[in-house]
């Protein structure tokens, strides 16, 4: 049996993902994060860049993760000062990284034109700020930033800077495609050159993907034999962003060519877990997911009406390149009655719902979910409407309440200042059990007003939904122009911390809003035993 | 001077592309699509699957392209009939149709399960398919489904296909890799072997983004002796898309290695009028751009703040892997004023205001641009809002009408005969010269019902906006949560056939939409000359 080499993940979502335009990591981001990297199975964490911002000297401030090494990046020391008087270098030291990451330009034009230095005091700052982490007792690497570009416009200089670093004591030296437009096979061919003179066990890959590349490159570089890949969560970075590692990890695990040949850190039970990571990424972050997204998109393992439909049910090998159960996604075939009762089933386990297969109500439901979906209603990402939906098929939700009417009021005009100003009133008519209750509320927006008025009097019931409000709302809108139907996806919160989704589909947005945000409070009801007294 | 290689490019966006989630073309779309991909030098446009669905088959009913091959999709004859039988074979003969593209397993295993039929009757279905299309007249390509997956479980039966077609007299062989899960290596190893038995100026690769390499792979064919490529624009594709075109040409125009060996049939002027294409596709789906795009995204040239923004100032090859002005796109650099500035003055005549680099107003107008932005505002797909914002700072826009007021309520009650309705009724007031005029109206939402009520009586400058309408209407909320700010864009079209975005931001959506709706309004006056009377 052949041992496998290790090959080392290194995530920058925290310092290069927070690149990303219109992106920004809050502590508690990072935190979060941090944790589900540390659970993925990376070895390393970049934090982020302590001494260039607050947010990140704070976050260095502990060590964030238990089993992932804590990597600081910074700049390698400025010329004209030692390292001991370097204010960048002294940030590194003081952060509680187990590594640190210093960056140097690799590229002789960058050297002299960016930073207005020369090439030897480049290579000395390279080796003294690696020697005085080493000597601080870290451990050291060197992003050699715009690697490629400097090795094709002068191959020595580029090669003495990588050298430099790895003679004074770093354990990797990172080959930086700085600006994303190296391809696979220059890559190939610069990454095995390399490694003739700095041995490939210490060499790492940071791909961009300006070129549509990224992920290529990083396997031909781990193809030439560099051990280390740099990249981010769901490609996340600048411009293109950087190499993604949700889509690196699963080939590593499971392609022939990389599962035979190199073990990572990412164990199987964690592969299983990447969807739902790269998910709660999207989430933490307020990003519509990309449902084509390699392993992990909604659609990466759906196939739509055709000729592959029935095959893919008869073996589902031929028509899937891995397994999805094993990256965690789940298989859709949008077509057959057989694939739309595997799904239900599936999506009914998932929200806690245990029905036999067999079950006649199953068909009822199945009609009734096709028959929302055909007006616009989609369950995936409304975990809780279809919760209810399920649960009033099958005959078991009380009516906590009734709303016999509601209405909303948006007026725009001048008050008795002079000053132009909108207001958004909301009045709700509710009947709890025997009682008629009627309540307004004024809000910043014609749904603000109408979820607090609705949540202001329930009566019996307004004990259960104290907790309750309304995180976040997003609006979708489609069949465009005078077709237009909108759907709303309202996500609750409560005391306990949960959160939940909820839909609404409507001409009308107002009307649209109103049934997620009653669905969200009949849920809420639901799950605190409301009814059962 | 070395002579360059033909390189063709093949176009599915309209037979493979339209397998995407949430993707239908009209016919419409189809002929504006096939338009763009002419212009665009695609050297093949695959316009659909006749007799597979009504439309197609009507798109087939003529000639779609002017200069590129316009080809038809469809399968080999079915076992057990002849090829002068199928009506497969025949809606394709049928087909106004420069080429015809066949598909057929290259699998065993695909033949023999899902097909169920003999590995020799499906070589034969091959044959006499390519046979016939040829006698017809046709030129002829075969599509090997599943080709790498064959190779891989039975090298001499996936060359037997492909040989087949290419002996039968197939202008080109395409090697699919059909469940997308090769990688780019092993692509350049097989198509280097195919190409000793079929001729690689007759093979073409089609390629799919299930491991994140679909353009790598393309690329690998090539260099292994493939000469045409197959994708579609902007990725589009079942699952997680095809090759995406796009991003290839510009890298085949472009990067050394390929621009200096292989020539292709889209010329400098076309490939500076991708970036412009690719939101041209995204806009006629109703799709959101992808701003992290190779090449065309928003972001593909923007640099956040911090140790890059100065020096690409300084020369933006060192950060710039192309220019970005070779395929139509902009730097941004989101930083200093000076870029600012640039970015102002191409926005003015991007929009057809000439105003001096010197003139004194520039600065308030940038002033102003930020001052929106920090609210939430985005001008990129809101032409006609910027227009205005710059005319009033200008100081040229007459004051055609001022809202004193409008309220919109909406109403969900029972009516009289018990059925619960939502009724959504506006009123707005305005000041049009010394006239004062209020108008109501009804809608299907509280916006609808507000454009109406708008549009309704502007007094003498009503028969100016006769023909407006509301075309597209577009939500986006972000910094969600309780501080959540909604940006509304509006699209808006007239009889003359233009169309014109406007946006309008407020944490109350009626208010942002009313921003939006009125921009359009006065945009339509300005535009009809109403001022000048």
């Amino acid at each position: 049996m052949t041992t496998r080499e290790r090959v080392y993940l290194y995530d920058t979502t925290l310092r290069d993902g927070a690149q990303t335009t219109g992106v920004d990591f809050s502590l508690e981001d990072k935190r979060l994060i941090a944790g589900l990297l540390d659970k993925l199975g990376i070895d390393y964490v970049e934090g982020g860049y302590p001494g260039a911002n607050p947010l990140d000297t704070e976050f260095f401030a502990a060590r964030r993760t238990e089993r992932a090494k804590f990597a600081a990046f910074g700049m390698t020391k400025r010329a004209g000062r030692s390292v001991a008087n370097d204010p960048g270098v002294a940030a590194l030291l003081e952060a509680k990284a187990d590594t640190i990451c210093f960056v140097a330009k690799s590229w002789d034009y960058q050297v002299t034109v960016a930073l207005e230095t020369s090439l030897e005091e480049n290579l000395a700052g390279i080796r003294e700020s690696v020697a005085a982490a080493k000597a601080a007792g870290r451990e050291v690497m060197l992003d050699c930033e715009h690697f490629f570009d400097g090795y094709k416009a002068n191959r020595d200089y580029a090669l003495a800077c990588a050298k430099a670093a790895y003679e004074a004591g770093a354990r990797w030296v990172v080959l930086c495609d700085t600006n994303g437009g190296t391809l696979p096979e220059e890559v190939a061919a610069i990454v095995a050159d390399v490694a003739r003179h700095v041995p490939g066990d210490h060499l790492g890959i940071h791909a961009h993907d300006d070129t549509g590349c990224a992920v290529a490159n990083s396997l031909a570089a781990v193809k030439a034999g560099a051990r280390q890949v740099q990249g981010t969560l769901n490609g996340l970075g600048e411009r293109c962003g950087n190499a993604n590692l949700v889509s690196l990890i699963p080939t590593l695990k499971l392609k022939d060519g990389f599962a035979d040949r190199f073990e990572i850190g990412v164990d199987e039970e964690a592969l299983a877990g990447i969807t739902q990571l790269s998910r709660a990424l999207d989430e933490i972050l307020n990003r519509a997911p990309n449902r084509h997204a390699p392993y992990v998109g909604a659609s990466a393992f759906a196939t739509k009406a055709g000729i592959h439909a029935s095959a893919v049910l008869k073996d589902p090998r031929t028509y899937e390149h891995v397994a999805p159960e094993s990256v965690g996604n789940v298989r859709q075939v949008l077509v057959s009655d057989q694939a739309g009762r595997s799904n239900l089933l599936a999506g009914l386990e998932r929200v806690g719902l245990h029905v036999d297969r067999a079950d006649p109500r199953i068909s009822r439901l199945l009609e009734a979910v096709k028959e929302k979906e055909a007006q616009g209603y989609a369950y995936e990402g409304a975990d809780a409407s279809f919760f209810l939906l399920a649960k009033r098929v099958l005959g078991e939700v009380p009516e906590f309440f009734m709303v016999e009417r509601f209405s909303v009021n948006v007026e725009r005009r001048y008050n008795a200042i002079g000053e132009l100003v909108t207001v958004a009133e909301a009045i709700v008519k509710v009947k709890v059990g025997d009682e008629i209750l009627i309540s307004a509320a004024e809000g910043n927006g014609p749904v603000n007003a109408l979820d607090l008025a609705l949540r202001k009097d329930l009566g019996k019931y307004q004990r259960f939904i104290e907790g309750l409000e309304l995180v976040d709302y997003k609006v979708r809108i489609f069949q465009g122009g005078s077709d237009a139907v909108t759907r709303v996806l309202i996500e609750s919160g409560d005391e306990t911390g949960e959160r939940w989704c909820t839909v609404g589909v409507s001409a009308n947005i107002i009307d649209a809003s109103f049934q997620a945000l009653t669905d969200s409070v009949v849920y809420k009801l639901v799950r605190s035993g409301a009814g059962r007294e």
